[in-house]
């Protein structure tokens, strides 16, 4: 099984919010791989990374930073693949990540998702992927009714909450 | 000729940002759409357009809005599409339009880009299209070495400017 | 009895903050109804609440949501109804929602509260409610009496507390 | 003729942006007055007006101030007719106009439009009247479909612009 | 003992962050006042006390309020006294109290001291009590030596903290 | 004559900000000084300055500066006169000099008014020196009275403007 | 052991940050001082400090501060040495003290490190005494090593956990 | 002659602003070159400057970017020289900028100087690069001098301003 999205983080730290882009992947059957690697600790190993991505069948890369956030920004500097970066909150209510890694200068884009976004990473992933992919894109319509459902029985758990003169 | 990526605008005062993501779309030799529709003026329009885009064979639908941009992620709540997001600087400096495509509930992304990042958008677009596409793989690689060509011409040009102590 | 005001939200994680509105319909003795329905997640039945509210007998919308929040948008783009915001703290601060919500472009206006602002969200509409309806009209200047009595009451409690140099 | 809208706002430099939400009113044939009235200069002058604006058969108050701005708040202090309020962008893009209207505190509501938003602070002002006024109802529903009509219209203008790969 | 110095609060919740200021008054032996009184809820009292406070022998007011904070710029607009604004952390970090109180427009100052910064604003009335007495103005000078011994003993402190090379 | 007030700016570059509050003490009649002194580039001035103002007959201190504005707080340190902070908008909307004004520490207070808001430093100048002085506060009053006549004035100017539908 | 770098914060409940600093100095055995000075309170020890620091064999000083942080600008301006300027998230995030550290004006700069960038600090005043220094510069090298295998080896740890569609 | 001190800018378009380093280095007499290189276009070309600056008797680095500016933080991870950082303003107020020099993770400090602060970061260079250097001393001192005289010479200037109630 070789994977075909790898994600990235710029520490173990950056685990638990990343690990919701995993459970996507687990979800949706796709292999894909982790990793932690550092922009500005192993700038070595992050330019492998990047370079031989698309040869290793690597279709988009997740890039999750922090603070400074460069990872995204530099990995997408070494490949033609899609990178989605994730803005990290670890300092100022995750602004300062998230303008480091949206704000890329022309020529360079990251598909930027949300502040702690992993999820939507994944998802935003699994859409890439599935543009040529007619199996993923059955799977993403269930995924979406899914979702419907699930707001619609939370809908329906609101019901029974009782006010005087609440109507439904 | 059909096209394969759609650009959708909140408004046509908005051309003047995104018409660089049409002119990377003729760089790339790729045939697209270019539309004004208004997720809060038009929004049956909207729904007609995101729920048949798929259909039509579009792969990726770039969005633009300012303000309280909401366009992309009405757009990405009706499709399974990838939808490439662009904040346009209306008011706030693009802060709030940023705010209001980055910041996607679990479930439903936006790929953004940068405020005014019609470029970067256009650029994500063809990365996405390419992951099935060696054509356009080998485009996109070119393409990033004739953004490197300009850059290292630029640095000849300051290599001309005289200081009594630049050494270069 | 028919509901004439409508409680929206996003997501039933914004209930512990809406039921403020709904408390304050009860305490106004006005039929109220109140759903979960996400602009994102169902699109569908949000276009069919919107369209339908006023020919139920629905006079106010009050729409909260989160994040990048276009409820309350998308539902005021769908009728002529006033529409009140509320935006919810779901991350950074609620500046996110805030600007979401308030930034609508011209033409289709949301009458936005504060951060988490529900129980003005329910204040706001009894006032629109009332501009026809003498009744509603009493209560309120009630219900004002009774905010100032509440600050007078607390005025007396600060009284009791004692400094050296206090005079009162 | 009676105005049964009150336009108020803290200076006479806020005119070029307030004139917006009188030419809804002239579009709408609603009667209307303004006046200039500061809370900080002249409070006495904004308690008479707050205090009589009801018996005067005024149903809807636009109070439009920028910087520190006080006037909405204290003239929904005074009176429990709904009040919109336009935060004025004089400073800081807006941002301390906007705060200081909308973060009002529990019981003392204050509709909030976007910033220098003074015709989405009419068509407000229209809703809300037109909850008890069919007439209006229906001026409101073709209002929105001219709004459809002038985006549509943009839209068969872009469609002239030529680019060598768009195909509409 | 007639207070020449009085302390209001939008809300009797502020009384924590207040109090601070209430003993700096202590300290100072100055005859003051608290009392909570709501721009929003109780204008007529506020009124009352604003145009009041000089003929009872007041010389500074002290206006404290969070959020939308209007309490000290309505204050200041109906006397001539000094009136010193402190800006609560009750939503937003405070930047919302801060900007509401701070950004007045030409010709109502409000002597704005930093968020929550209760202390500060009992320090100021101090100083400008001091203006015209010179023994509130030893006092001072007793007071900013005081600070100055608290830091150097606290750098003594310091001193007994050991690190391997750590030479003082 | 000797003057009373004095204004000191970081850089002669604020002067046109600056002046706004000289013409405040012509207005009022009051002797005052003018002076350049940089915290950061004539630190020994600065402190001359500071601790020989009082012995001078200097009863309050105006001190403006931009950027990283630390004037008014090290002109506070060194004296026990109460100090006016003007933040300058010299970059960042004014926004770093408004925070690096008003948020002092506990023990030495800056009375900060509004970005760029010299005319407010030099009325609240005047409101400190009236504590004692029983001319100087009728010629606030009288001020005051002004400032309402102006905007009376301009209100009547507003009812010059027509519309079909307004009423005055 | 004469200290050559100097770490001074602007009050001891910055020591929790500070300390960070410190160990940097401990683990690359460079003789350093630290102690606790106020810019507002004890500002002429500030005054004695930086005149004095070079002359006693000082290379670098480290100045920490919260809030209105005037600490590393004050001491910049009495001193040629370089001063490393730590912002302390004591309000606002620390947004405060970022901008009244690293935005000084024009001759006075300051090398700012990022919010409670204690240990980073630390780090740059080695590499400003390694660039005239073999042994220093040999030392950072092995340092950078060790972060990257700190990383590497942490990345170890991320491939012991399993996902089902995870290959590595 | 070969250089000691090296300008990169992330483009040629930042050239206005960095001049005023290059201005510094020649009053300094002080050998350096400026090189355009871009983290994202030419990270190869990037990763060979920082690798080898060392080894060219490069002794400081300054590094300028504007928007999500990686460039300095990239080249710090590369080498232990003390890296400058400049950010640009080139969107945001160069708030983005800012965020993304300084707020660097732990081990890879960035020395960031304020928004568009060449001159600063020039100084910087000199203070750092004279603490092995005692005629660069002198000149720091001498050019310290200068700026108080050019102040001292801006407040005479002001002393030919007149108002009537001016006394200096």
């Amino acid at each position: 099984m070789k994977p075909i999205v790898s994600i990235i983080m710029g520490s173990t730290s950056d685990f638990p919010v990343m690990e919701k882009a995993a459970k996507i992947f687990d979800e949706f059957e796709i292999p894909f791989e982790i990793n932690a690697l550092s922009a500005h600790r192993t700038p070595a190993e992050v330019e492998h990374f990047a370079k031989h991505a698309k040869d290793r069948g690597i279709q988009v890369i997740i890039a999750a930073a922090g603070m400074a956030a460069h990872l995204p920004g530099v990995i997408a500097s070494m490949t033609t693949l899609p990178v989605i970066g994730v803005p990290i909150n670890a300092s100022l209510d995750g602004m300062d990540a998230l303008l480091a890694i949206v704000q890329m200068p022309p020529g360079i884009p990251v598909a930027t998702v949300g502040i702690n976004g992993a999820m939507n990473a994944g998802i935003l992933a699994v859409q890439i992927m599935a543009t040529g992919d007619k199996d993923l894109q059955k799977k993403l319509v269930h995924y979406k009714e899914d979702l419907k459902k699930k707001i619609v029985q939370a809908n329906e758990e609101l019901s029974t909450i009782k006010f005087k003169y609440k109507t439904n």
